[in-house]
């Protein structure tokens, strides 16, 4: 049995009162009733109704506060005007928890919002915990608790270790019934409606926690607090238990619905990819992949590496596996020796030996094939999983099912069927075996792509423990003082010296530069440096230096530094007159080396979040970007750049060395701990172009950009990063 | 009917003789005879077998020869070593065509790869065509042609719109299986086999031909001569026929499965992309999407424009919808004022009147909701196609399935039915009405981007007859001469000097240089041209330039070109010892513009094809470069730009103008008639960069790369190219 939780009385209540019962089984409010006694709910119904003495041959009563009992979960269904006073007499009675199924709030304008935020105000002033208004409810299978009127309660309710918790209804309850179309069975349904008190994230903790559940899975449209999730998924994530989400709303027509729908914000979806990788979050694209990744998970052994054995009856689909197999970064490895001698024995001719192994229509004659060939692919050490196609297959499907059933029950990969047009006989005996089959070959690489990635997940995991590399000191930190210095002087944007003094108290080398502020400071300053150098106006109000003719490269002399002194001061008063400028950031010009920007931003769902990508065209115009939420972990930051796509030019393209891609992580890492120090301090921050040199060189930033927070904000965002740590 | 055809005797025999005809109907070569006896074959059915009198109640021959009357269609389906024989005793009898289900051949080894030559030398010889051998042959199921042994042939087998031509069998089945569990059928279903003689374009050509075949489906793994796919593409496009293809083999793993599969060149996947894309043929990524497409396009006219509108009873799975939408390219618009006024009248106010427009599942209530707000978005003047998402719906699915009908009945828009867990007779019910229906929210959306890909392809084809524009003169036309020239002198790559004479004769604009081969000669030539220039090693041999420190750039004075001048040889001297070294070249340094990578290339299967990229770390590192085949129409290279993944760039980004993109439209045509002139001359062309400038100014050859064929290589080349145009 699980520890106790906070949401028991909600999740497994002892005793359950229906406000507006009804016995009119078709009503929103009689669904509830009629579930929870056609599956024998163990616990006590408390039907609430001023118009009966009894529903359904139970006892009812006129008010919650009637009831000479504890009640711990209230269903709600009255109009939503009646709402707020009801769930005030469910809080007085002392209930400890409610779902409103009631529509007519956040979701329809302001008065509706209004009555929300009464309904959160009762919950946080009486600690009733409450799920929605506006949401279908949920289902407790393992407890036959049905507190919904969603049709997902009609007919059999099997309980499984699969928990669902979505923020769309009624596109929950098609998931729902997808899922039970393919013999899959959810031990939680969850919906989370408008979210007044219990969010998406609560109820993801709670099934989480559940001993009986192994695989959690969800519906997205927005988060109102990103950390929320991302404890959540760590958590998972330290139990083995996959979690796997459709995020929707990443569109801009998308956002655009997603905000009618739920109120809630839809968040950039870059960034949710890239927090989602951190912390082994898999992501599905549409609904019936989540339920392939979902059975698949439910059903495999996690892969030791990234090694995919193909074993087909079809040539064609072999191909077909293969290459979408390389798409997602498997290995469609070469066997080994061993493993192509051993095949040879009992392949005939026409088929192949080769991965993908192409076994033929032969095996239907000769039933040993089967078993013998998947049994040798399955011990090649380069293999780490296998999935078998199989195609249309009337008359032989119990031979072929009993002898997968047997190679299943004697290996420890994952192993997988690719069944199309399969008999509905033979999926249900293959799924009652324990075995993962999916209708498609390629469906079936997704699902071990997703094995892969958790696998991977776990295994960062199992090496490093996050936050202790770059977790900061806490309070400031080296941020503090010159963050306050620049508050003193009332502004938010620090002068690119202040900038480079940040940076430099993390670790982070700049280039050499000093601060001239008049012609003659500016040549001294060029003399210690050493010419070349770069010259920049030095103001906090001008920040796109091209644009603004601030900036001059490669000056090579003392002459040339004090008539483009001038000319660089006068242009930077022609293009922003009100501007403070404090002299000329005389700077050592840099050569070679390979671009890069990194950035820290305030996520509005995630809060402190770190960005890289390779500079120029790949981040202008490709968007070639990787995030992470602070703190990051070094492997998190590794995987930041491995995700590029311009990965490649860190290792040395066009003539150019390797780049020094370690230098780029203790960047990376400095930011991460920048970000937990400054604790919101930090608006947004972009070391750009921060320059990489051939590998045990370093990396220098060459031009910084650092905004802070609104005070108001600051506070606020303080106390997200310090929850987030 | 359609027009007599070549291939008549082949997919429409009048007579059909069975070699090694047996009443066993479980084995090979008793299942035609048992097909074609069920379902009625129409025509006459000859069994040969010296072991038998009678097969089946038909009178059995002893040998072919002794048929007393004509025989169309062979089936031969006897050892691989008799085959030969065996056709060849077909060939003596005048036998028309040949099915030959018979394996051993090429797919086994060199033995069978000799016996397969054997095969179609006969054909060659006898004018017999040969389908296979090593295929499951084939179903004409409009005239009850069943010359098969697969599988697909149990069961009902219905004619209907679509034909499916495919090169691997067992996987061919299984897509059969599955089209027919989803109520489509296919009037062809072809297996190619070995395609010793007749090849998968010669049997597209046909079904393509067929008046009672609306939408072309297909599985390739490779192609032994694309252009011929090529041409049929066209055919199919200009009678409107929708070609839809799965194509593998896209990976390594998957080209060196392909290749032990079928013995067929797999080719570059990025080319096939290129040319499916120019000849409007749809490619579907596996066999799920093939046959979304495939009911679509058999069931939906062709949308007007990119416009989705999205009517939903799910929050939820239209914010998936919008978010897929908008990933493909179409637009999700905005709905009209008038619509959205319309839609206030008749959506509850917890709906939404904004594109998707979630109707809630009020309409289950009120029925007249689902017919008004569909026909009221149908009616919106942005939109162009419309998808209904139906989720879990078991109770009230006649009313529903009554209500789509209605509407579908009044609309010549496409209309869509994305419906989740649908039950299976609400599903037949709106098949049986003409309404497209899938299972999930996302592959309709994918539909309906596939039947705009489509449309927009007939639209390009109606605006322009291709070839128009860029055939070539023919003959050599003007590259004949310079090409013949560089001939003579024994080489195969073409100096920088003779490559840029060769794009100014088609009008490229080069940037002007001179050869100098002296230092004398070079400082006359730079006067002449104006500082600075680029010097560079002007030498056959060296192509690598900067690898070979033979060109320096900015060249500023005479001093400094005769101090150039004399370094540069040394240099190249050193890095190729044996290089024919012929001066240097002095160019003019051209400044700004954008850089872009032209280039043509002799395809295996395409013959020549066009490409072209945006210069630098896009396509060096990312790959992003369009190809299609010659002869390109001026739409094609329009599409190419657009196709990049950074086409943003030639808009003007980071302060840049944006640049003449009409001019790399002129180039890349001019590179389409020097394709076509040159007829296979030309092995390969590179024009890095061309350096594109602002709009109005033109684009400059700054560097070109011309490499001829192998004298054998050409001739054979020139027939692909001819046959192309």
């Amino acid at each position: 049995m699980s520890e106790p939780h906070p949401l028991d009385p909600f999740f497994r209540p002892a005793s359950i009162a229906i406000l507006g019962a009804s016995e009119d089984f078709v009503k929103i409010s009689g669904r509830p009733l009629k579930f929870l006694l056609e599956k024998g709910y163990p616990g006590r119904i408390f039907p609430v109704n001023p118009k009966y003495e009894r529903v359904a041959g139970l006892p009812c009563y006129p008010t919650i506060t009637a009831i000479p009992e504890p009640v711990d979960l209230a269903i709600v269904a009255v109009p939503a005007a009646l709402v707020p006073e009801a769930l005030g007499l469910c809080a007085a009675k002392g209930v400890r928890s409610a779902v409103v199924f009631s529509s007519g709030f956040g979701e329809v304008g302001e008065e509706g919002a209004r009555l929300e935020r009464q309904l959160a105000e009762v919950a946080r002033g009486s600690g009733l915990r409450l799920c929605g208004p506006n949401t279908l409810g949920f289902m407790n299978t393992f407890d036959r608790v049905m507190a919904t009127f969603s049709q997902a309660g009609e007919g059999e309710t099997p309980p499984g270790p699969v928990a669902f918790v979505t923020q769309s209804g009624a596109f929950g309850t098609a998931i729902f019934a997808l899922a039970r179309q393919r013999g899959l069975s959810f031990g939680y349904f969850v919906n989370s409606g408008n979210e007044a008190d219990l969010e998406l994230a609560d109820l993801l903790d709670y099934v989480v926690a559940d001993p009986r559940v192994r695989v959690v899975s969800g519906y997205i449209e927005g988060l109102k607090d990103g950390r929320r999730l991302l404890a959540v998924a760590d958590r998972a994530l330290e139990l083995g238990k996959p979690v796997v989400i459709v995020k929707v709303g990443r569109s801009p027509a998308g956002a655009r619905a997603a905000l009618s729908h739920t109120g809630s914000l839809a968040g950039s979806d870059r960034v949710y990819s890239g927090v989602f990788r951190q912390k082994g979050i898999i992501r599905a694209t549409q609904e019936e992949e989540l339920l392939d990744l979902v059975s698949a998970f439910s059903l495999c052994p996690l892969p030791g590496g990234r090694g995919l054995g193909i074993v087909t009856q079809s040539g064609g689909a072999g191909v077909l596996m293969a290459d979408r197999a390389e798409e997602l970064g498997l290995a469609v490895p070469e066997l080994a020796d061993d493993t192509r001698a051993a095949l040879r024995k009992v392949i005939p001719a026409f088929g192949s030996i080769k991965n993908p192994v192409d076994i033929t229509a032969q095996f239907i004659a000769d039933p040993a094939l089967l078993q013998s060939a998947l049994g040798i692919v399955l011990q090649d050490p380069g293999v780490d999983a296998v999935i078998f196609y199989l195609g249309l297959m009337e008359r032989f499907a119990d031979q072929v099912v009993a002898n997968l059933r047997d190679v299943h029950a004697r290996t420890r990969k994952p192993l997988l069927v690719a069944w199309a047009a399969a008999p509905e006989p033979g999926l249900r005996a293959l799924r009652e075996s324990g075995i993962c089959v999916l209708p498609s070959a390629t469906r079936a690489v997704n699902a071990v792509r997703a094995l892969v990635e958790y696998a991977e997940a776990r295994n960062r995991r199992g090496e490093e423990r996050p936050g202790i590399e770059t977790a900061g000191s806490g309070g400031g930190g080296a941020a503090g003082s010159l963050i306050q210095a620049r508050r003193g002087k009332g502004g938010r944007v620090l002068t690119a010296g202040e900038g480079f003094a940040l940076l430099s108290r993390y670790g982070i080398k700049v280039a050499p530069s000093r601060l001239g502020r008049t012609a003659a400071e500016a040549v001294q300053a060029a003399e210690e440096i050493g010419y070349p150098v770069a010259l920049k106006v030095e103001s906090p109000e001008i920040r796109h230096k091209t644009d603004a003719r601030a900036l001059r490269l490669n000056v090579s002399g003392p002459d040339e530094v004090v008539r483009s002194f001038d000319e660089l001061i006068a242009n930077a008063r022609r293009h922003a007159p009100h501007a403070q400028v404090q002299g000329i950031l005389v700077q050592r010009m840099v050569h070679g080396g390979t671009e890069v920007v990194v950035g820290l931003n305030q996520d509005p769902q995630f809060g402190p979040v770190v960005m890289v990508g390779l500079g120029g065209v790949l981040v202008e115009v490709l968007e070639d970007v990787a995030f992470r939420a602070a703190p990051l972990t070094r492997s998190d930051a590794e995987a930041m750049l491995r995700e590029l796509r311009g990965a490649r030019i860190l290792e040395g393209t066009r003539g150019r060395p390797p780049a020094d891609v370690r230098a780029v992580i203790d960047v990376l890492l400095a930011v991460s701990r920048l970000a937990m120090d400054a604790a919101g301090e930090v608006a947004e921050l972009d070391i750009n172009p921060l320059l990489v040199l051939p590998v045990g060189e370093g990396a220098l930033a060459v031009d910084a950009l650092v905004i802070l927070a609104e005070p108001s904000d600051a506070e606020t965002r303080a106390g997200l990063a310090v929850e987030g740590r």
